[in-house]
């Protein structure tokens, strides 16, 4: 068997351990030089493999490969580029199969979320059809948690933890204040159509702290969710809310859908948790506060999940595993085994079952009320958060690697995309 | 020498680390049963104090007080009440040390920032007045790190490297975005006066990291600022944008102060962050992302410095020392021996020269086109975020401490506030 080329991209929104599968994956494959030659890597993710920008990793030291595992980020880029239909832009997977094959490529390993299994599944079907078949393998990632049949999407475990340690402190602060000042505090959280993250808030519940959920998978239903609030602050003199960025109205307006003007009439464009706390103000007259997190919790590489960093990094070793065994089509998948004790092994599905496929908060994980989780919900997401896997300080801040990330020299034409 | 009672409050918005100051005079005050019998902490607290609402700390065990050294926010409840002048409200001064007469209490520690040091120095002077003489000494605490003499507050170090470190995890993530999706990242942060939070956030440009920092003591000049971040994405392909919650146009405007209404025709409250990032979109064209710390920032006990937790423990033992020590009027102080290596001491200033006085960022803090900071203020605020102290956490999420908090039976008539 002569060794092949493996091309490894990342693919949409990056998190805080998309890296630890990257680091899974190349070291993995510095494992077995008899199978695979090199790992090069798109930059900026599809982009460099269809403009044929790639990137030489066995640039890269065992070091800083090493140091990928603590590196949020993705550290050869990303983008968010979905590629068409086979029917409406056939040209775009023939130029993939094209620069694959002029740098002897026979292995495609592309992480990120429902669209890019979609391609990955493409690619491994089209590359068949014209005569150079390589082995395409979808590695998991995404902090919206939403892919199906794996237990959980690597990258979901430490924005959980983030989510919910940050509300746990929060709710602490607000706890101090509520007497003359702040009694709400809204916390906007990732999660555009489902309520994964958003969930992940409600653990704090178990901390003895009032706190109230809006799911984008549950309607807002203003009235209810005020005499909620209500409710709380009588009962605990203050509560926290953590609203997904993706709640919406009945119509299915999202709440941070206002139809604001600026001084100039510019609409303006807020969030979910400032519109919802000056709800509260109007209806309840409660100071409060709000925090939008954006980015900080899917970077938040500070406070990942153990659980989360050696599942990003097992699904990338698993994928190079399979991919050696002769597997394609496929994506490495989390297996629940049990929940207490957590054990979870690496399983796999079929990329044609994975692609285009959500996977919504189910209607038992949320209570009746819709504005909390239920026990199986926490009995889902505990495990996911455990253990801490702090990367090393330096000088006061996180140590994190910056990669050569070299350039293999280009033997095709120029691509326009 | 008779025992005496200690009296000790929270003040105004809580921190990372107030409590480690707690822990640092009560820990210290059982030492020393022969001097301080008892602490009595205010519950939310002066209102405490006020109203004679007080905590018994003795009911809390060793391991309960040894656990607020790692526990955020106010653990006996804060508030934001300030005393008016002595000539104003002499009646509530005179409540103070008839509360304080009525419990046996000949310490006073008040916990906070600069209207908190004004209350403490008239406390200190109308006891003696009085003809009941109460030693009363000032623990520093602020996020904002405004006040004089000292050469920083505890509670800022933990902020300072939790707004560095979210900044460059931030960057991080936007460096691998920028390619086809977001090219600018802004976070704002606290600091309605003074930038010294800002501040911290232009750290990471040694992590070569394109940063641009919008401090309240420099006025938002729109059109430079815009040229500054079309250069640094025309270098970079993206920059990241910390904004200081007081940053404020020439006519004295807050940024966030916009004039904006909702459907509805009422004041939409907003923060800096998305104004700053529809300037940038309207102006240039980016996509951007936006993020708002707020309660995030200075609840982040799981990411404190270690430096600022033991000094935060250090002022709170040493006034307790002081105090034992015949001292009045005054606050324990952090002095700068020296930055590299950092050494530093506690000290101590008069109240008389603490209240009222609030201190800003030096311009020689601030580069001269106003958008970064220079090596000057690098070196002075490196020392503060060095080293990590992390919490113990249990199942997933930090480990916490919630007090007891058992009353002490009142004495005197209600009074009204």
């Amino acid at each position: 068997m002569t060794a092949k080329n493996a091309f490894y991209a990342q693919s949409g929104g990056v998190t805080a351990v998309i890296n630890a599968s990257a680091c899974g994956v190349i070291e993995t494959a510095r494992q077995h030089p008899e199978q695979i030659a090199n790992v090069y890597a798109g930059r900026n993710g599809i982009i460099g493999a269809l403009t044929e920008d790639l990137i030489d990793t066995s640039q890269e030291s065992d070091a800083a490969i090493a140091a990928l595992r603590y590196t949020p980020s993705g550290a050869f880029g990303s983008c968010r580029y979905k590629l068409k239909s086979l029917e409406a832009n056939r040209r775009e997977y023939e130029r993939l199969i094209e620069v694959f094959k002029a740098h002897d490529i026979g292995y495609f390993f592309y992480n990120g979320g429902g669209d890019s299994a979609d391609t990955c599944y493409k690619v491994s079907q089209l590359s068949e059809t014209l005569g150079y078949p390589v082995q395409a393998i979808h590695v998991p990632k995404t902090v919206d948690n939403d892919l199906p049949i794996t237990d959980n999407c690597p990258g979901f475990g430490s924005v959980a933890k983030y989510i919910a340690t940050s509300a746990l402190e929060a709710s602490f602060d607000v706890r101090s204040m509520a007497k003359t000042s702040t009694k709400v505090f809204v916390l906007e959280v990732m999660g555009r159509h489902a309520g994964w993250i958003a969930a992940a808030g409600g653990l704090i519940e178990d901390h003895d702290m009032p706190v109230l959920v809006l799911f984008p998978e549950i309607d807002f239903d203003q009235e209810r969710f005020l005499a909620k609030v209500k409710a709380m602050v009588d009962a605990h003199g203050f509560c926290t809310i953590v609203v997904s960025e993706g709640a919406k109205y009945p119509d299915g307006r999202f709440l941070a859908e206002q139809g604001t003007r600026d001084a100039f009439g510019h609409a303006q464009l807020g969030g979910a948790a400032p519109v919802v706390a000056n709800l509260v103000k109007e209806a309840l007259g409660y100071k409060f506060h709000w925090a939008v997190a954006d980015y900080l919790q899917r970077a938040a590489r500070h406070l990942a999940s153990k659980t989360d960093v050696e599942q990003a990094y097992a699904t990338g070793r698993a994928g190079v595993e399979m991919a050696l065994a002769g597997e394609s089509a496929i994506m490495p998948t989390i297996e629940r085994l049990s929940s207490d004790p957590y054990q979870w092994q690496v399983g796999k599905a079929p990329l044609s079952e994975v692609a285009n496929v959500e996977k919504f908060m189910p209607r038992e994980f949320i209570t009746d009320d819709g504005f909390g989780i239920t026990a199986a919900c926490k009995n889902y997401l505990l495990p996911l958060i455990q253990g801490e896997d702090y990367p090393p300080f330096e000088n006061g801040l996180p140590r994190f690697v910056t990669l050569k990330n070299a350039p293999v020299a280009k033997k095709l034409d120029v691509f326009e995309i």
